[in-house]
């Protein structure tokens, strides 16, 4: 049987066939339920048991903390292949899973040698309790995000941390965030009251119902709508200690540890609207090719125009297909392929290149299939506003090319100057 | 006071001044239920007395026949600037204005001397009935296209008017066509029975509560949702003679007479979308301009990213000024700029452009204003979705320009052929 | 007769298609030269006594002073003319007749009262010394450009004139500058010695063979070949007084007094480079219809892939049209279609345009004559590398639309604050 | 020492390693005479012997006929190198070495049986002698193309092969062939008298000097200037019976044994190009942040346009790796990751992909360097019009892309059949 996944990965290994295939068996489901969920805007809520049933909350969590012991191809291939049924679910489940990270990189970092011999146990049974949760069945939010904005690029961390008896008290408001109102907890970035600096992040977890937490307004987004995506306001809301991690430094020393950018999993997001693009790219092609003019019983797929649309389709849905494959070999090949600079360079670029040419494929897709097509609650008009989604998700293309070059003359300006001072 | 048509039109006469001040009358009632209609996707059935009222159903009726006198010039200007505020009720005045057509040229080819000594009264007498319903507040819908599609690129008509006493018995499906249940007429070509070519078409004037007349179902639209364009179905309707315009010959005789494509007006569809991206345009400039980095306190309009989004926002915009106007200037200047051919091949391409323009507009938009911004409801979500019809709406930009390379290298290839017989 | 300017200018009067009718009398002879000149990349000599016979260096100086009182109208017209035949020929007589804005400029000021009343005889003295010289048959290089860039984007000027006795000592290097080595004068732009700011900018006009003047090493152009642009040295050049501008601010009175960008008729480079798409287009047709496939008997030019490209050339090169005859509107309308800023952000915009478009048809033409015709010589090959100039000439297309954008929301800027003032 | 063939290639083996050292061996003899052979158009002669003694005319021939074993890696890897020294000589190069497929898919052919008993030692003799001759140091051009052009695309050979006494008499014209009057043999496709399919097709191994062999008029091409591209003319050329394959089928049962496109290895033409494209941005990096604004002292390289444009350059250059590494991926992976017939789609959208990226780095450097480096003769010059050539060379990217739009969706009109059928 060929799995979804292998359109997007090469060589399976059998453990990741076991594991995709686990991923296959909730895509009836997730199909079954795509449209009403775009419809209302609501996240499935039967999703959530249907995945942790499957296992598919412990993916890439390893196999000693009692998950699947699944890797970044495996997020990868589990996003484009959720992607491809239902974008909002794949990218809540992204999401639950990049809290992984948060568990994982704590470990490497220790093992590396980043910390002290104080902090170890602390970071330790942070990432043990984190990484034992997930793989137990629990659903994570990640919420990072807040609205106000830095010129400076880098997430601007409002929301404060104070100490109290036993724990911490949150303040704040995270802008985005999918899952709101159903994940079982929300894993919240915060700044340790006092402190200035990155050193001073911190990272809490948050149960959905605490007191003092209430959602945002509901998000009437224009794509992705089923990915309750609506924040969250917090008002003094207490998490006991053990559910901190607040060693200072540790946020930075965990992030150093990524291969790629950030937390190192952010091309799987890609991957789940890499999957909505092939879905509506095979839609086109069966509906044209399923379709035939009056006059001369050719399918629609013959005409002049449909040849030129469906030759640039193709191109640009392989195109998206290269820069993800190349990215994901960056990111997982031993030893590695590219220093972490370039990994994170071509990433800003690979982002850019792989959401435009998605949405491309969307646009031929619409004007393949022509105004009868064009509904809200079809395959091309709900993939359209998906993707659309993936223009600004994070940063538009156009950003992404100006951090390269950025990047790109400074490596050479620098290495110029140290040519001049020898 | 500058009119918003006068981003368009240069150089407004003083009698188009005062229709366009007229257009303008409607906007507030407009923009206000904009938002309304496109979340339900109905028609908002006021504008059609506030259009009445305001004198608008006769903007391109001749004053002999009791309209307000104006041309292609006032239909662009209108349809550009209520597209500026709700493109679906422009897109529904535009073919309610359309239908003019059909009163106008039978008299322009009356004149040229097209049609027998015994059509003319017949012609004459139709063409006045229209236009004099128009002019009086009546509102028509205009049917052409059906869901058949051709290779060889007309619209293909299979509704049948067959001859009953007193009249004519219509009978098909016409799947598109705004106005669907508003309109008070519904002007629909038929071919009578039994004739096979284009000598055979017909006209006739349906009442939208006629028996044997029903809706078909409503049109879930992407885009352009309270156009009311479901479309109609039509058993055994009856229409008396009077309503008809069934002389063998007459349609085709009539767009003879047009100086651009089809029945010479389709520019100004496209107004509407421009009027679309203008607005979009603006709303994307004041909210980048009207919001600040928190660290420097520049707008965020000033970051690089921004700065390349809006220049290309800005070159996009005027190129599709740039058409359009030219395209006015083609089908309205005396004496005539181009041969019609030559003014129907600049239309193909122009029409491709303007609407790829438009929606890359909306597409920087989108870019500029971010995730907050790519709301369903918001002017951004609406915009985007409203210009993805413009891309499909009678055709794509890469079948107008496969035309026009067809008609150049044929024209080429006989030229040819002309010099090697001499 | 059609008139080639016909395809840029609409409604020619009769004054301007008598002075169309004598560019074009030089037609012939510059077409036999073109090849020729490009391939060695000398200015073809005898072309200034042709155009000199046919009254065309005084086109665009008015008739009280000699010439044949054209506007920026003839002056695009005749650049586009020329530029179908020999782009570089066409380059060298458009600076020629920039020239004449250093004196129809300063004319304009004394009207609009910028000048002190004794300030006025000088200014006038020069200014008409000027127009009459170039009306009787002198060519004008008009050199500016120096080597030295500034990031403030203004051209930078080094060369210095010193006062000597009974007139000025220039000293400096001119990197740029059509008819070096061919023109009878140079027009000098250079700074009065001990002057830090524009106020102290000058103007000088250089004999070809004085004494201190040498030619810099010969500019090895990529296109462009023929317009002898290799600028010249000036060491110690004595210029007598009475051909000389060094009144203080001339230079900045006189460009205020220009409609559009600089001198205010830039856009005729343009139409340099839109004549010669014109001609490769239309080689490209010819040639591509004038051939068949051995095995059917259509010409290449109906196959498919040719479509496809044939269909893009015609759009690219109406684009062209589009942005270059508005922007001939925007700069000799009257009254003025838009304020100055605006016609000056308008040209940043389509400077880049018209000449992407321009290269995009030359490349068009390239792939759908192939291999054969893609030869170092031909019109093809010539062509690519004439319009590949049109893309560094001055500015990229990126920094116009960067310029653009930042004269958009500085505007905006500027707007939100003053409202917040109120 | 990291090897230029590593910045396309990963994971080079030993045996890799080795070959490629070879081949940069000759690289600072190819980089000094580039620009002179550019500018004369002669193929320089001296690099037959100085690639000769490097053992690098048997690259790709087995170790066993004594040549060094490389694969289509080394191919690619080898073109890819020379190509950023002198694209020209990676050219004729590459044609050099594609002649071996003419000795080794016989052989291929052979080992799959496809071949009668009786004709085995007739084939196998001619593959044995023609791979020895390659790796003992004999330069073979291959000459295949015609100048007659055929609608349904194959190449059209219309050269003919007359049986005489002891061999062959050939007489025709082949348009285009590099190393045309430098190679010691070309190896010529001809049909048999008589024969009027592919069947006939055969293989003559045509002495430079033979009688009746001449060169055509000298090509004078736009780029690619100095690989000897002339062609030849054939009256009555005697050809030794042991020098030719005339096996009827012979020619088409060997390209059945190609993994790719035709003779399965015309990828390493796109990695020629690939390697004059990275040079052009190097040189562009370099220039650009290695001059500084006068005011600043900041470099050109940083100004908001130049960012801009590194940024494009880089995403294009990136493109073009990844669409030549999935194809060499494709064509050498053991076993095949995708059929046949998807190999070759993917080629022929790839070849597009590849040459329109290289090329707008070109342009991009172009831009980014300005009027001043726009010269004939510099690597910006010389590299935008080699990289012109890439845009032809076999067929442009539209065609490659409505190839591919053919083959989906005849695929999928044939799938759809299939399964009305059942």
């Amino acid at each position: 049987m060929t799995l979804i996944a292998e359109r997007l990965l090469t060589k399976l290994t059998d453990a990741e066939r076991v594991r995709m295939e686990k991923v296959e068996s909730v895509l009836p489901a997730l199909r079954e339920a795509a449209a009403k969920a775009d419809e209302t805007g609501e996240f499935p809520i039967g999703h959530i048991a249907l995945m942790r049933e499957a296992g598919l909350l412990g993916l890439i969590i390893p196999e000693e903390f009692g998950g699947l012991g699944g890797g970044l191809r495996d997020l990868a291939g589990a996003t484009f292949t959720l992607g491809s049924a239902c974008p909002s679910t794949a990218l809540a489940y992204f999401f639950h899973n990049t809290s992984a990270s948060r568990g994982l990189l704590p470990l490497e970092a220790i093992e590396a040698g980043l910390f002290a011999e104080d902090e170890v146990p602390v970071i330790d049974a942070f990432a043990r309790r984190l990484l034992t949760k997930m793989a137990g069945g629990t659903w994570l939010a990640n919420f990072a995000s807040e609205e106000v904005k830095s010129s400076s690029a880098n997430i601007a961390i409002a929301t404060i941390a104070a100490p109290v008896e036993g724990g911490w008290s949150l303040s704040g408001v995270k802008s985005f965030g999918c899952a709101t109102g159903v994940a079982d907890y929300y894993l919240v970035t915060a700044k340790v009251d006092g402190t200035e600096t990155a050193e001073g992040l911190a990272l809490f977890l948050v149960g959905r119902d605490y007191e003092g937490v209430t959602n945002r307004p509901k998000w009437n987004g224009l794509g992705m709508r089923a990915s309750a995506n609506d924040g969250i306001i917090m008002e003094n809301v207490f998490v006991p200690a053990e559910d901190s991690l607040t060693v200072s430094g540790s946020f930075v020393k965990m992030l150093q540890m990524s291969r790629g950018s950030f937390v190192g999993n952010q091309l799987a997001i890609m991957a789940t609207y890499l999957g909505a693009a092939q879905n509506v790219y095979d839609y086109a092609l069966e509906r044209t090719t399923g379709k035939t003019f009056a006059d001369t019983g050719r399918t629609i797929a013959s005409s002049p125009m449909h040849q030129v649309i469906i030759g640039n389709m193709a191109e640009r849905l392989e195109t998206a297909y290269l820069w993800i494959r190349r990215q994901i070999e960056l990111e997982t090949s031993e030893p590695p392929l590219l220093p972490k600079a370039e990994v994170y360079k071509q990433w800003r670029i690979a982002k850019g290149d792989i959401s435009e040419a998605c949405f491309q494929v969307a646009l031929g897709a619409l004007k393949a299939c022509g105004t009868s097509a064009a509904t809200m609650d079809g395959v091309i008009g709900r993939t359209l506003r998906d993707l659309a989604m993936a223009l600004v998700m994070t940063f538009p293309a156009e950003r992404g090319r100006l951090e390269a070059a950025s990047m790109i003359t400074q490596d050479k300006e620098n290495e110029l100057f140290a040519s001049v001072k020898s």
